[in-house]
């Protein structure tokens, strides 16, 4: 439960609110890499953080994120030319380049130009980890490019993907760092169902419901949920909290290999969420060339728009629910593991009201972030660097396994995280 | 005319405001019986004076009407799991029962949970003439279960059947107590046309326009419309309105059989309702197979997606009015009779500015409807119980007759509703 | 750059806004004449100023232009009779006359009607130049009907048409007096390209950006935008702006024949316009027939719906923009000129803040019609007449040629436009 002062104070993100100050110190997704193939290719449109922009790969294959609008008179430059080191507004022919600086003015006499004196808003890029990550903040506060693990992987070990979730991006968030759920939302009824899902004789679901453990960090969180498997063992999952709102997980693939995986779920506006997928091998090996194709998340070109980016199964049909399957095969009927994390969470409003919940034990981590989240916004109004903008993140990697009773889960993890307040080794 | 004030007054249905508090006093249509078929089975979205509900049929058959979002972390209930006398969350399995008792929290270790401190707002239901009724109301003023001759009779007499209306409820009752109305809207021009409505030699369009007697009573109100046809005769309508959103009225087959037919306009929400049909023979005896179809009145399967109660012949289509017929063959060109009562009920607006209304006498039963209503509305400030919640109603019936000129028109009742401020004998 | 309190002057329109005040002085298209063709035919919904009315030709041929909603209980009128000169509500049957007078109150008998204390708003009409215009401000300051070179054309040499612009009216007629946009926006790049626009060898396009000069004159302005050729030669356009939406421009047929054209931008509402288009021969001869499918422009009915006059491209689809074509064979990539004007305009969103504009020496003649509607508000605010609702521009055309280097571009237009201040020659 959260008051509805705390709980506007996490979830508006547009110019000028206090946590939109405080994402804007961070690195955000802005769009995956192929969606800007080829130089002088066409723009494209972004929408972050409640702000229109275009984005456009220049002549030289320099990312450009500029406002929408020209300057001249705010027509959109996302119909805009894109040639020779600019971006070129149809309607009067004014350009700019990927520094939004004005470099001509079609519709003036050349005497009479006054590039100088115009310009346009656009963001600092880097291409990492097949992601456009933009900086959207003061320029002298700008921390050093992302770095995580699965950036730094060969693009062959890896797979990146994106969906629009109809809801405020802290739903997405707090159903991501929520291990509790996983093994009753995500849990298939049938042991001989070819659904995606955790099946029966998965410890993960055969264990109990988890007591919750939370290692603060200088990135976040690292905690994991335990699970009491019989008398003498126990089913562990570790996760990763890295704020703003990144979480990384342990996953397996199709033939139960494990792998590691996480979501980013960044703010199109209040209302609407662009969630990030990658995966990634948890040895140094490539992916299989199945997982490419995410169809047991419901997050890849078979379930998602590839244009738009929308879920085919989505709140308009009731994500396709079919109820003879709930009532035999899967707990929700819903086919897709993301799909049911995102029928769940757009379900609950486009901003749900969290002063009417009722939190328990297995909300703990949930919590946390809240107040990690909290913190980092004082933080900013403070004047200082929130949590977890400067580190580099590389060696955090999730886990999950079944150990005896009496093991601590933080040995799973390679490297360990360090404990609370230390920044983990590079 | 009304002030906008007395219009708010009558029109506002949500939490909160004065007429919603008086509409709770009453049994309130919440679904078709036949939504919940069997026990077990998928849970239906119910929404009902702008609250989102969920209803669903236990395992012992009784329905629960809930909450929609599980007081948990808000997520909706209506993708959830009907299992052993409960609906269950698939978000993290928290369950409840018809009375709103939570009965498991899945996502917690058994002696952590805390089932005895959460609660899910229920409200009592009764299922009565093919309809579940909901009582939103304080508890201890609960009246006695809604109980009329149509709700009495088998369901080998009667039909009943629902439809979504884009409009406030009240745009709904008004067109329902307005027999000044019928054989203008409803007209057929053409003697020998196939299409509904009331035919050239009809008494009741033949009629002259009509004088309006209305007998308060302690339901509502009992009126007549009465026609002179000739120097000896008149032709005589008589409805019933109760108090809140009912009315009775006289109807036939196709056959001229005479029915007896009404209405309940119950809002979703201030800008939508939900009409509830009825139809009973007028004596002891089946209802003719074709009456179930409806279609005459544009109320059945072939007029109104029986998933969505959306009417096919809508605002978006114009109510595919064709120009031509209503040239030659019926007043609107609009086929359907409660059709052409939406579509000019709809074209007013969601919410009519009553403020710039210009009433006759011919409104006098409209008037008295709104006068009535705001009465009510005081009784439930002042603390007592409004107009009409406590009688049982069973023999309201309607009437339609050509009587001899001196005929007193509440003779034709049987029984003859009770003077104003009697309860009509049970 | 304009204030934004000054935007807000041009830009909002509805009942007892100031411009909105300001163009009810006006005579203002209301609809196409065509759109009525027969007398006792079909009403037609009308939304003029933010008002929504209903348009009908009764049984003597005169167009009644009334208030939508029957005053009796507001009911639409579209649905309605139109009969022995006049329009019935079918929900009651009250009647009324192209003026607005009630003719009979079905409902009521006879000796009860009060037809004498009801009225209707209604506004007068004439019908000019295929278009049928409506005054809809205070009776005893109506000019005389609009009258132009186009409006006195035999019907054989004018072609007029009508589309509706997803945005404010102040954007549709900036671009249609802003010369300088013309040949970029509509550039075509290759010269054997069959797409509509303007070609490389086009003295239009091979001139540099113009100079443009605007002499204010009681109707508006006329302006030209002068490009230097080469040392000897310049290539001019001149065009009118009339008080308070029309432009008047010089065309070319698709054999390169003169023409003259114009658009009359009305506001729908804020954010929904009615752009008028109308072209005719500048010679006194009949237009080629393939004018009046009005391809090239993108507003006939291969374009355009003819029913609800939605534009086939529009911003849902993003006009069908062709980046491949963009990219080798024209500016836009997008098809039909008048389309690319919808597109960027549209762009700017529903009303754009004037207030983040840059604006330079090409945009002098949208800085002077802004100018000149503000001082048009000022005029109504003061009691007095606004500039332009009086004079007869009958004589007006437009006018484009090659001409020497220190030719005066007034000595084009025939007639000369006065000078400012002084009314035009009738």
């Amino acid at each position: 439960m959260l008051s509805r002062e705390d709980n506007a104070r996490l979830t508006d993100v547009g110019p000028g609110t206090p946590m939109g100050a405080t994402m804007r110190r961070y690195w955000i997704p802005a769009l995956l890499a192929r969606e800007l193939p080829e130089p002088d290719g066409p723009p494209v449109r972004v929408r972050l953080l409640g702000e229109d922009l275009v984005a456009f790969r220049d002549t030289r294959g320099r990312v450009g994120l500029l406002d929408e609008f020209c300057p001249h008179r705010r027509a959109s430059l996302f119909f805009g030319r894109n040639e020779e080191c600019g971006l070129r507004c149809v309607y009067h022919g004014w350009k700019f380049d990927v520094d939004g600086r004005c470099a001509d003015m079609m519709n003036e006499p050349e005497e009479r130009q006054f590039k100088d004196k115009v310009f346009i808003a656009s963001y600092p890029t880097v291409e990492v980890g097949s992601v456009v990550w933009a900086y959207m903040g003061p320029p002298e506060r700008k921390p050093a490019p992302p770095d995580f693990a699965w950036t730094r992987v060969p693009a062959t070990h890896i797979q990146v993907s994106k969906v629009i979730q109809e809801s405020n991006w802290l739903q997405g968030l707090e159903g991501g760092i929520d291990t509790s759920h996983a093994p009753i939302l995500h849990r298939v009824l049938k042991a001989d169902s070819a659904r995606a899902g955790f099946k029966p004789k998965d410890p993960f679901v055969r264990g109990k419901a988890p007591t919750l453990e939370v290692d603060v960090t200088d990135y976040g969180y690292c905690y994991a949920g335990i699970r009491p498997l019989d008398d003498s063992a126990l089913h562990v999952r570790a996760y990763h909290f890295i704020l703003p709102f990144h979480q990384i997980r342990p996953s397996r693939d199709e033939a139960g290999v494990p792998l590691i995986a996480g979501h980013i779920w960044v703010p199109m506006d209040d209302e609407t969420t662009m969630v990030y997928n990658w995966a990634m091998t948890a040895r140094d090996e490539p992916l299989p060339e199945g997982e490419r194709l995410e169809s047991r998340l419901g997050n890849g070109p078979g379930d998602v728009d590839q244009t738009t980016f929308r879920s085919r199964r989505n709140r308009a049909n009731n994500y396709l629910q079919n109820r003879e399957v709930q009532r035999r095969e899967t707990f929700t009927g819903i086919d897709g593991i993301n799909v049911q994390d995102r029928a769940v969470q757009e379900s609950m409003g486009p901003i749900v009201d969290r002063s009417l919940e009722h939190l328990g034990p297995a909300d703990r981590a949930v919590i946390q972030a809240r107040r990690l989240l909290l913190e980092a916004v004082r933080s900013v109004q403070d004047g200082g660097a929130p949590r977890g903008v400067a580190p580099t993140y590389y060696p955090l990697r999730a886990a999950e396994a079944v150990v005896a009773r009496g093991t601590d889960w933080r040995t799973l993890l390679t490297p360990q995280p360090s404990a609370a307040e230390t920044v983990p080794a590079g």
